[in-house]
């Protein structure tokens, strides 16, 4: 088993991170010292029902409730509707709640059991590639609204993440590639030597070697948890986790969360897009630029707005929305740009004509 | 002005408490170091239309968004509705938010801005006797359930305080007395001097005497101020400002929160409640808990069962709602009991067949 700590600032709320193929099976052993004598919830995707069922042959569930994955999932109503279930069965301020999902899940689940009692404990079991790799280290949760994606929610921390890679073999192939998409954005902006070991291992990743996998995820959870570290609220250095997010959540909001585009995906083209826009200032150079790019293509990933199906946003509306994401403060955008792979940084100096000559470019 | 400052374990939360005759029509004056430079949101209770004018002079605020105050209010979707107006309005996480009204527009503004962008600054500007001593200090924000009152919420705190006493001249009398419990209860569980000085000087502060009024509210806040500084997160010592409240939230649960009982009344049946208990535990005399008594019957506060208007709640009801409460932790509830005026502390293993036979009494 492999077993990694995000070490947060106020210490009782550092919390650690296993990675160990067939955890889901050993909850109990793994787990046990932080739900013994506690009335456990269990929250998790309708899909993985199986996975459920395995938990609770392990561990003692006192109520278990399923919902349905995808973004339109994330509201406001289906937190509350969570809430309530839990006040139904009477939960206190002891229990746990734990949330076995992909991205979505973790998100409302962990919102939830922010506001619920003001906040129970919860323990984080993601079930995709990008949820083990991003959402599930570091504490945020949240939920869409008509006005943009995670534009409510809360930072609040598991007590624990539990990660069985085993879960892998039965994600959709587009599902895995959207997630990998977050890996290579954790090389992108701090580890070119990752990058590297990517380009070199992409076959092997890409069958799920059991061995690349979680040597995989163990290193991206370490770059996550270690930027966590440094910034639990998201005030300076976390920002660069959000490379190509700007892009990528303004994308997403064009396409009205409706599908055509996994968040992965989204975020693959804003990579791109970051890396373009740094080029053309003379930041980085076109070799890393086209590196990221051909990495994509060879995972089979979009990479421009054309390779979106039925997309058809004026650059005018596209830079509006990207206006309405919360990074942009006192009406700028903080951009996340690179010198090269491996170094980002925030500038809240752009040009936003180059932006729309990028954006027009690119459809 | 008295200032008061609510020292936090993050030091960063720290926050001050202004209190000063006048204070809303110098906003600028008191604020100016926290609004600087950032965009200003003012949520207030729609019946202070009027004081809202005051601060819009005084200050530029970019939008505003009125709210009936009233326990019906506080509910999911009213906080839903505040969070769509600021995104509707492109807050920024660099705005600041001024909630200006009683407990409920203070708890629902509150959680609000802990959500909103997931997290946002915000001022309380408490407007009521019982938000200015006791909801507005010390960060919990929250809305109502079926399952009770506020059972969903957050821990959260202002960046600053702002108390004008001059407001209460327009309070209903009703609504000043059930804040006045707040004020008993603070001394009821940790100052007895307290206590003797109201006993000394009811008559001036129910005439509002502006010197009185303005040494209770910032003796008031000290306490409370003093208690959440030690237990933000109510884990321990904090528990005991619900004296009276396990009691109260099932009385108020009981009545549907229909307005037959203020929150502050149903504490002060409560409290009642919890002295006699304590007394017939053998833990408090009986001329302590005569003492509590009288005050609030001079008051013109209900103290039994019988004093609410149509109230016909069995006792087992009743106890099954005090389950209910969040503080039932592993289903013992946790109540704040009292070996004497000034002094109280937590008890998880009360006979519920004494707690039964007081309720009967009472009706």
């Amino acid at each position: 088993m492999q077993k990694l700590t995000v070490e947060l600032k106020e210490k009782e709320k550092t919390y650690p991170i296993f990675i160990q193929s067939g955890a889901l099976g050993q909850f109990q052993e793994i787990c046990g010292n932080i739900i013994e004598g506690r009335r456990v919830f269990l929250l998790y995707d309708e899909t993985l029902k199986s996975y459920a069922e395995k938990i609770s042959q392990n561990l003692k569930i006192e109520s278990d409730f399923s919902i349905q994955g995808g973004e339109q999932t994330k509201c406001f109503s289906k937190v509350q509707e969570i809430c309530h279930w839990l006040l139904d069965h009477k939960v206190d301020r002891q229990s746990v709640l734990i949330v076995m999902g992909g991205g979505v899940v973790g998100d409302i689940g962990g919102f939830a059991a922010s506001i619920t009692l003001r906040g129970i404990s919860f323990i984080q079991v993601p079930t995709t590639l990008l949820a083990m790799v991003d959402s599930a280290v570091g504490g945020k949760a949240g939920v869409n609204t008509q006005y943009g994606k995670n534009l409510i929610g809360s930072f609040y921390q598991p007590r624990a993440v539990l990660i069985d890679p085993d879960v892998l073999k039965t994600l959709p192939a587009r599902e895995f590639k959207a997630g990998y998409v977050e890996c290579v954005k954790h090389a992108a902006l701090a580890d070119s030597d990752l990058f590297a070991w990517y380009e070199d291992h992409l076959d092997p990743i890409l069958k799920l070697d059991p061995d690349i996998l979680e040597e995989m995820i163990a290193r991206n959870c370490q770059i996550k948890a270690d930027i966590v570290s440094q910034d639990e609220k998201e005030q300076g250095h976390r920002a660069l986790l959000n490379l190509g997010h700007t892009f990528g959540h303004a994308l997403e909001a064009a396409c009205a969360y409706d599908g055509r585009l996994l968040h992965g995906e989204a975020v693959a083209i804003g990579m791109v897009c970051a890396f373009e826009l740094s080029c053309r200032m003379g930041l980085c150079s076109a070799n890393e630029t086209k590196r990221i790019k051909t990495h994509f293509e060879k995972t089979g990933l979009p990479v421009h707005l054309s390779d979106i199906p039925d997309f058809n946003v004026e650059a005018e509306t596209f830079i509006d929305l990207m206006y309405r994401d919360k990074k942009a403060s006192n009406n700028k955008i903080g951009f996340i740009l690179v010198s090269g792979i491996g170094e980002a940084f925030q500038n809240y100096d752009v040009d936003m004509g180059l932006v729309k000559n990028i954006l027009q470019d690119m459809m």
